[in-house]
């Protein structure tokens, strides 16, 4: 505890701070700016709002790229969604438009997937893991052993050769962030194949990471150990899972037969979509808006991460519809391929941190298109957080919350040579419901979520254009 | 603009406060807290979070509530719905379970709802507004004028006579909170009846209030004014809404049929539903958490206020599950017709306002079951929003960002010797999809969004039971 003088000297800290009108307290810290700038601030804030909430044609956009289907990288539709996200930003008028090459990694789900209790006749839903191998045509039948952790796997090694693992962790839906839920059981698929492969198993399926009590499986990228044999691995239906769990309580000598015909293919072409509102008075420096094209193979990705990329672009969309002419450059930027392999943004980074062009600052959309809350800022500096800060009443106007530091983004986290990385973060209650699954198409959007959404990026943007860092 | 030297004490303030442990400023807050108690809220902060999010037991009693169907006050329904929720809180082991009689308004729809563009030979989705009086039997058929406001139809009085006049005003979509934008339109709802006959007109229809485009009515109470003749009135589906005023702008003088029987009986019994947790330290003090029971008779009032009430019941019934022991009592009450007439409120006020129990506090739970942001408090006093505000970092573990002076809700609003009034506040974005309709269904609501609201007020609750005033 601390002392009763120090006490005494919070109360008057608090006691001050609460007299003080916050609004002037902004108005000291945006430095540069005056009165009338902050005036002309708040008024745009209000109309990219409402603009955005009225006309909510970020929304229809996304259901035009939903219409396509998913977007899987090197996936045919891939190449449709990524050309009519060109003619989009063409036909919206933004200043240049242009695809940037990229090679990306090329798997299939192909048309077989079965994964049945042989001692029952039933079959359970699966989806392959995206980047598993093949089981042999006519498939795998062994035993089963479940675990919950790869330490208990590691107690049981014994028992994993030649059966298929089960990996039946659940999502822990006592955290109140869901992203931290997913990160803690998320491990089971991206390594859980090699992990029980090392132990001589032949196959892996593992419980869906979903906060989402139905019987959608929810698929997401594995990777193998190059030095460990690659054995195939698929995600079950929640239920379907809870279902194994319970008949291998009472029967642990049950059998699956695994059949999957996934493959690998050659590496494919395919591109960055960028677009871009060239800065007025700094056209060389550069506020990037962005987020992943590439989406799973099932449902239409809407979500994730559809909806991120389309309130990315309709950020310039809103300055072209309110003639907003910023200062220093607006680029939007689709990355192809977070899902497997982050090609398109370490391609994008490769390019720009070599290049003359300075991003002041990169922002991901990335989290799906619920109400907004707040933006993680990737950033050591207190000043440039304090700066963000300042600005929040402004932000507010967009249901910003908060500004904390914290991670940005897969993609622009590759930036290196930005200034400054952020992260749009929206309410996550429902995205592990969606994501990665069948579940994740159009009508999951709500309207209003994902325009307040678009508002937020283009409020933050539209400051850092014209204020800086 | 303020001085430089009044700028460089701001930025003074700004350091200061921006160095300081939030923490410590909240343990120097919370008076008569020591660290060992302020530990023991997050401790119990934190699981009443786990608990709720990973049980979900609040979700599954809604799940029960929805099976019986909406509880408009006087329905054979409500009152199945208020015998379940004794019996249930009963069986929750409530310490005190009681019902609270109260009169009842009692509308009924009947089951005749028509209205028909004749012209056209075409139907358009209605419902009744809660309280119109019925059409002759044959209905009314009648030319139409459209006006989007009462100072529009004052313009244009001289043409209302003898017609049904259509109220189009759509809720303000550009409005970020969607209950002011509810708040914008609903006088249209609310008076227009009367509005429209004071110039003669035969009957009103009006577009529905809601954020969603469908075509399903949204209802909700009208009033009318004594001395003027009382005339029916209904809601028009949006999407008929815009088409009948598409169709009016071809032809002006289209007419409409409608036809509704629904009626007004007398007054009829129903019950407030109390339950307590008994306090062990101050058992006439009371913290009250509540809202309306009764719902509008589409749908199953699942968000509105199926899942209020039960969160309210969740309060009490996690302090059991975590055999926890408020100092003080904790009562839930699930107040009848808020809908129309606010009668169970106003009857609870009336018994404890002369009561020698003492109020400390009342919240009030009815804006849906979206993921919690803030309360609420109905107070002038700083000290007291100070002292609330001091618990943010406790409330935050369910997602509460803040404390804002504001209105608490219609039926603690009623308790006048309460201390202190509090209103429970979560994301509206979606809410008015649902308000009054038949979308208004159990799988509208989340289950994780709706236990955050019940560990937001249970934590609300327990700090206020634990350290009083």
């Amino acid at each position: 505890m601390k002392s009763r003088t120090s006490q005494k000297f919070l109360y008057l800290i608090i006691i001050i701070f609460s007299q003080l009108n916050f609004t002037t307290i902004i108005m000291a810290q945006i430095s540069k700016t005056d009165s009338i700038k902050l005036d002309h601030y708040n008024k745009t804030a209000q109309l990219i709002v409402q603009t955005a909430l009225l006309e909510q044609k970020g929304y229809e956009y996304l259901r035009e790229l939903c219409g396509i289907g998913p977007r899987l990288s090197g996936s045919e539709n891939s190449i449709t969604a990524i050309n009519w996200a060109y003619e989009k930003m063409k036909g919206l008028n933004f200043d240049k438009v242009w695809l940037q090459p990229v090679l990306v990694p090329h798997w299939e789900r192909g048309d077989v997937e079965l994964c049945k209790i042989v001692d029952l006749n039933k079959n359970l839903e699966i989806l392959a893991l995206g980047g598993s191998v093949p089981t042999p045509q006519k498939g795998i039948i062994a035993e089963v052993i479940e675990v919950k952790t790869f330490e208990e796997l590691e107690e049981r090694k014994t028992e994993a050769k030649g059966k298929i693992v089960f990996f039946s962790r659940a999502l822990d839906q006592g955290q109140i962030n869901t992203f931290s839920g997913y990160g803690g059981a998320v491990n089971q698929r991206v390594y859980g194949a090699s992990e029980a492969a090392k132990y001589g198993a032949v196959g892996v399926v593992i419980r869906s990471i979903t906060t989402k009590y139905d019987n959608n499986p929810h698929t997401g990228v594995m990777i193998y150990t190059d030095s460990i044999p690659k054995i195939p691995a698929a995600a079950l239906g929640y239920i379907d899972a809870d279902f194994l769990s319970s008949e291998l309580k009472k029967n642990p000598k049950l059998k699956l037969n695994l059949k999957l015909n996934c493959r690998i293919l050659p590496d494919a072409d395919s591109f960055n979509v960028i677009g871009e509102i060239t800065g007025t008075e700094f056209p060389d420096e550069i506020v990037l808006v962005g987020g992943h094209f590439d989406s799973w193979d099932v449902g239409c990705g809407a979500h994730d991460n559809g909806a991120g990329c389309i309130q990315t672009m309709e950020v310039l969309d809103l300055m072209n519809r309110l003639d907003l002419k910023p200062k220093r450059t607006i680029r939007c930027v689709f990355f192809i391929n977070e899902e497997n392999g982050t090609r398109g943004a370490i391609e994008y980074a490769k390019q720009v941190d070599s290049s003359e062009q300075k991003h002041i600052a990169v922002i991901e959309s990335d989290r799906g298109a619920f109400t907004p809350i707040g933006f993680y800022a990737e950033t050591d500096s207190k000043e440039i957080l304090n700066r963000l800060k300042s600005w929040l009443p402004i932000l507010e106007k967009a249901n910003i919350e908060w500004i904390k530091k914290g991670g940005s983004g897969v993609d622009v986290q590759k930036i290196k040579s930005a200034e400054l990385r952020l992260g749009y973060v929206p309410d996550d209650q429902r995205y592990m419901d969606y994501h990665h699954s069948a579940n994740d198409i159009f009508d999951a959007v709500h309207p209003r979520e994902m325009e307040l959404g678009s508002a937020a990026i283009a409020i933050m943007a539209y400051l850092l254009s014209e204020e800086g860092l």
